[in-house]
Protein backbone atom coordinates (compact mmCIF):
# COMPACT_ATOMS: atom_id res chain seq x y z
CA UNK A 1 0.00 0.00 0.00
CA UNK A 2 1.19 3.34 -0.59
CA UNK A 3 -0.67 4.94 2.42
CA UNK A 4 -0.59 3.66 6.10
CA UNK A 5 -4.52 2.65 6.14
CA UNK A 6 -4.45 1.34 10.01
CA UNK A 7 -7.94 -0.03 9.47
CA UNK A 8 -7.29 -2.37 6.81
CA UNK A 9 -4.11 -3.49 8.81
CA UNK A 10 -6.24 -3.70 12.18
CA UNK A 11 -9.09 -5.79 10.23
CA UNK A 12 -6.09 -8.06 8.99
CA UNK A 13 -4.72 -8.85 11.87
CA UNK A 14 -5.29 -11.72 14.14
CA UNK A 15 -4.95 -10.70 17.94
CA UNK A 16 -5.30 -13.66 20.64
CA UNK A 17 -8.08 -14.99 22.53
CA UNK A 18 -6.49 -11.92 24.87
CA UNK A 19 -6.92 -9.03 22.51
CA UNK A 20 -3.12 -9.27 22.03
CA UNK A 21 -0.39 -9.78 19.25
CA UNK A 22 3.52 -10.53 20.05
CA UNK A 23 5.57 -7.99 18.35
CA UNK A 24 9.28 -8.73 17.79
CA UNK A 25 11.31 -5.83 18.21
CA UNK A 26 14.81 -5.73 16.05
CA UNK A 27 17.03 -3.55 15.13
CA UNK A 28 16.85 -2.38 11.77
CA UNK A 29 20.83 -1.92 10.91
CA UNK A 30 22.26 -4.60 12.90
CA UNK A 31 18.81 -6.80 12.60
CA UNK A 32 20.06 -7.80 16.41
CA UNK A 33 16.33 -9.37 17.84
CA UNK A 34 16.20 -7.08 21.04
CA UNK A 35 12.75 -8.05 22.91
CA UNK A 36 9.04 -8.88 22.03
CA UNK A 37 6.79 -7.46 23.79
CA UNK A 38 2.55 -7.58 22.85
CA UNK A 39 0.78 -4.87 21.79
CA UNK A 40 -3.64 -4.81 21.96
CA UNK A 41 -5.03 -2.78 18.91
CA UNK A 42 -4.47 0.98 20.37
CA UNK A 43 -1.03 0.20 21.23
CA UNK A 44 -0.30 -1.01 17.41
CA UNK A 45 -2.49 2.04 15.90
CA UNK A 46 -0.13 3.97 18.19
CA UNK A 47 3.00 2.30 16.91
CA UNK A 48 2.19 2.83 13.39
CA UNK A 49 1.47 6.14 13.53
CA UNK A 50 3.15 7.94 16.22
CA UNK A 51 7.02 6.54 15.01
CA UNK A 52 7.47 5.50 18.97
CA UNK A 53 6.61 1.57 19.72
CA UNK A 54 4.24 1.44 22.16
CA UNK A 55 3.62 -2.26 23.69
CA UNK A 56 0.56 -3.16 26.15
CA UNK A 57 1.85 -4.26 29.53
CA UNK A 58 0.47 -7.29 30.55
CA UNK A 59 2.10 -7.29 33.70
CA UNK A 60 0.74 -3.79 34.71
CA UNK A 61 -2.65 -3.66 32.51
CA UNK A 62 -1.06 -0.21 31.08
CA UNK A 63 -0.06 1.06 28.07
CA UNK A 64 4.05 1.75 28.07
CA UNK A 65 5.70 3.77 25.34
CA UNK A 66 9.15 2.32 25.58
CA UNK A 67 11.57 4.87 26.74
CA UNK A 68 9.43 7.44 28.56
CA UNK A 69 10.69 6.09 31.57
CA UNK A 70 13.90 4.78 30.95
CA UNK A 71 15.01 7.39 27.81
CA UNK A 72 15.62 3.96 26.20
CA UNK A 73 12.89 5.05 22.96
CA UNK A 74 12.45 2.60 20.25
CA UNK A 75 12.37 4.56 17.01
CA UNK A 76 10.17 2.90 14.48
CA UNK A 77 11.88 2.07 11.05
CA UNK A 78 9.35 -0.40 9.42
CA UNK A 79 7.26 -3.30 10.57
CA UNK A 80 5.54 -6.02 9.11
CA UNK A 81 3.05 -8.53 9.85
CA UNK A 82 3.36 -12.36 9.18
CA UNK A 83 1.57 -14.73 6.43
CA UNK A 84 -1.07 -15.38 8.95
CA UNK A 85 -1.55 -11.86 10.66
CA UNK A 86 -0.88 -13.37 13.94
CA UNK A 87 2.60 -11.69 14.59
CA UNK A 88 4.20 -8.39 14.39
CA UNK A 89 7.71 -7.55 13.39
CA UNK A 90 9.10 -3.82 14.16
CA UNK A 91 12.26 -3.22 12.60
CA UNK A 92 13.44 -0.27 15.50
CA UNK A 93 16.24 2.26 15.97
CA UNK A 94 16.86 1.74 19.43
CA UNK A 95 18.25 4.00 22.06
CA UNK A 96 20.40 3.25 24.51
CA UNK A 97 19.89 -0.58 26.00
CA UNK A 98 16.44 -2.26 25.12
CA UNK A 99 16.21 -4.89 28.35
CA UNK A 100 15.23 -3.57 32.03
CA UNK A 101 18.60 -5.58 32.93
CA UNK A 102 20.87 -3.40 31.11
CA UNK A 103 21.60 -5.75 28.56
CA UNK A 104 21.06 -4.81 25.19
CA UNK A 105 18.89 -6.86 23.90
CA UNK A 106 16.17 -9.52 26.48
CA UNK A 107 17.91 -12.56 24.51
CA UNK A 108 21.53 -11.51 25.63
CA UNK A 109 20.92 -12.34 29.39
CA UNK A 110 20.03 -16.16 29.51
CA UNK A 111 22.39 -17.79 26.18
CA UNK A 112 21.64 -21.41 26.01
CA UNK A 113 23.66 -24.75 25.08
CA UNK A 114 21.29 -26.42 22.31
CA UNK A 115 22.52 -29.73 20.51
CA UNK A 116 23.72 -27.83 17.26
CA UNK A 117 22.36 -29.35 13.82
CA UNK A 118 23.70 -29.39 10.32
CA UNK A 119 22.51 -29.75 6.60
CA UNK A 120 23.29 -33.55 6.12
CA UNK B 1 26.12 -23.25 31.10
CA UNK B 2 28.95 -25.71 29.97
CA UNK B 3 26.44 -28.61 28.74
CA UNK B 4 22.53 -28.24 28.08
CA UNK B 5 20.79 -29.59 31.45
CA UNK B 6 17.42 -29.35 29.66
CA UNK B 7 15.25 -29.73 33.13
CA UNK B 8 17.12 -26.52 34.56
CA UNK B 9 15.57 -24.61 31.11
CA UNK B 10 12.47 -25.69 31.46
CA UNK B 11 12.54 -24.69 35.10
CA UNK B 12 13.38 -21.30 34.26
CA UNK B 13 10.62 -20.92 31.06
CA UNK B 14 7.42 -19.12 32.09
CA UNK B 15 4.69 -20.91 29.56
CA UNK B 16 1.65 -18.86 28.89
CA UNK B 17 -1.87 -20.17 30.33
CA UNK B 18 -1.66 -22.44 27.75
CA UNK B 19 1.91 -24.29 27.95
CA UNK B 20 3.20 -22.45 25.47
CA UNK B 21 6.11 -20.40 25.00
CA UNK B 22 6.73 -18.34 21.26
CA UNK B 23 9.77 -19.14 19.78
CA UNK B 24 11.51 -16.35 17.29
CA UNK B 25 13.15 -17.91 14.19
CA UNK B 26 16.37 -16.38 13.32
CA UNK B 27 18.62 -17.07 10.30
CA UNK B 28 22.21 -17.14 12.05
CA UNK B 29 24.07 -15.64 9.80
CA UNK B 30 21.86 -12.90 8.16
CA UNK B 31 20.24 -12.33 11.20
CA UNK B 32 16.64 -12.47 9.22
CA UNK B 33 13.86 -13.06 10.88
CA UNK B 34 12.14 -15.73 9.33
CA UNK B 35 8.70 -16.40 11.91
CA UNK B 36 7.67 -17.09 15.12
CA UNK B 37 6.19 -20.58 16.36
CA UNK B 38 5.13 -21.69 19.46
CA UNK B 39 6.26 -24.29 21.47
CA UNK B 40 5.41 -26.35 24.65
CA UNK B 41 7.68 -28.31 26.86
CA UNK B 42 7.97 -31.47 24.64
CA UNK B 43 8.95 -29.18 21.51
CA UNK B 44 11.21 -27.24 23.61
CA UNK B 45 13.01 -30.36 24.58
CA UNK B 46 13.06 -31.17 21.34
CA UNK B 47 14.53 -27.97 19.72
CA UNK B 48 17.71 -28.04 21.94
CA UNK B 49 18.10 -31.63 22.19
CA UNK B 50 17.77 -32.85 18.81
CA UNK B 51 19.65 -30.34 16.24
CA UNK B 52 16.23 -29.74 14.49
CA UNK B 53 13.38 -27.08 15.50
CA UNK B 54 10.58 -28.82 16.48
CA UNK B 55 6.92 -26.77 16.98
CA UNK B 56 3.49 -27.09 18.52
CA UNK B 57 0.71 -26.41 16.26
CA UNK B 58 -1.74 -24.67 17.75
CA UNK B 59 -4.18 -25.31 14.61
CA UNK B 60 -3.61 -28.84 14.38
CA UNK B 61 -2.73 -29.77 18.01
CA UNK B 62 0.13 -31.66 16.95
CA UNK B 63 3.74 -31.49 17.22
CA UNK B 64 5.38 -30.85 14.11
CA UNK B 65 9.32 -30.82 12.92
CA UNK B 66 9.93 -27.86 10.17
CA UNK B 67 10.53 -29.50 6.90
CA UNK B 68 9.91 -33.33 7.55
CA UNK B 69 7.04 -32.83 4.97
CA UNK B 70 8.33 -29.55 2.75
CA UNK B 71 12.11 -30.21 3.12
CA UNK B 72 12.47 -27.02 4.61
CA UNK B 73 14.26 -27.79 7.92
CA UNK B 74 15.67 -25.90 10.32
CA UNK B 75 18.61 -26.79 11.82
CA UNK B 76 19.51 -25.10 15.27
CA UNK B 77 22.53 -22.93 15.71
CA UNK B 78 21.93 -21.45 18.77
CA UNK B 79 18.78 -20.24 21.35
CA UNK B 80 18.63 -18.22 24.54
CA UNK B 81 15.60 -17.13 26.59
CA UNK B 82 15.21 -14.20 27.53
CA UNK B 83 15.08 -11.96 30.68
CA UNK B 84 11.75 -13.46 31.91
CA UNK B 85 12.23 -16.41 30.34
CA UNK B 86 8.69 -16.22 28.36
CA UNK B 87 10.17 -16.07 24.94
CA UNK B 88 12.67 -18.07 23.22
CA UNK B 89 15.06 -16.87 20.44
CA UNK B 90 16.62 -19.87 18.13
CA UNK B 91 19.45 -19.10 15.43
CA UNK B 92 18.81 -21.62 13.22
CA UNK B 93 20.52 -22.35 9.39
CA UNK B 94 16.93 -22.46 7.22
CA UNK B 95 16.95 -24.39 4.03
CA UNK B 96 15.10 -23.14 1.30
CA UNK B 97 12.05 -21.23 2.52
CA UNK B 98 10.88 -20.41 6.00
CA UNK B 99 7.44 -19.68 5.09
CA UNK B 100 4.67 -21.96 3.67
CA UNK B 101 3.90 -19.10 0.87
CA UNK B 102 7.44 -19.52 -0.48
CA UNK B 103 8.34 -16.82 0.76
CA UNK B 104 12.11 -16.93 2.53
CA UNK B 105 10.07 -14.73 5.67
CA UNK B 106 6.59 -14.99 6.42
CA UNK B 107 7.50 -10.96 7.41
CA UNK B 108 7.86 -10.80 3.68
CA UNK B 109 4.29 -11.08 2.94
CA UNK B 110 2.32 -7.95 4.30
CA UNK B 111 4.99 -5.32 4.81
CA UNK B 112 3.42 -2.35 6.14
CA UNK B 113 4.18 1.79 5.96
CA UNK B 114 4.32 2.98 9.51
CA UNK B 115 4.95 6.43 10.27
CA UNK B 116 9.44 6.57 11.18
CA UNK B 117 10.19 8.05 13.82
CA UNK B 118 13.53 9.57 14.66
CA UNK B 119 16.07 10.49 17.74
CA UNK B 120 15.72 14.39 18.23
Amino acid sequence: MSELDIDAVLDRVRFDAAGLLPAVIQQHDTREVLMVGWMDAEALRRTLTEGRVTFWSRSRQEYWRKGDTSGHAQHVRGAALDCDGDTLLVQIDQVGVACHTGARSCFDVDPLEPVVGARS
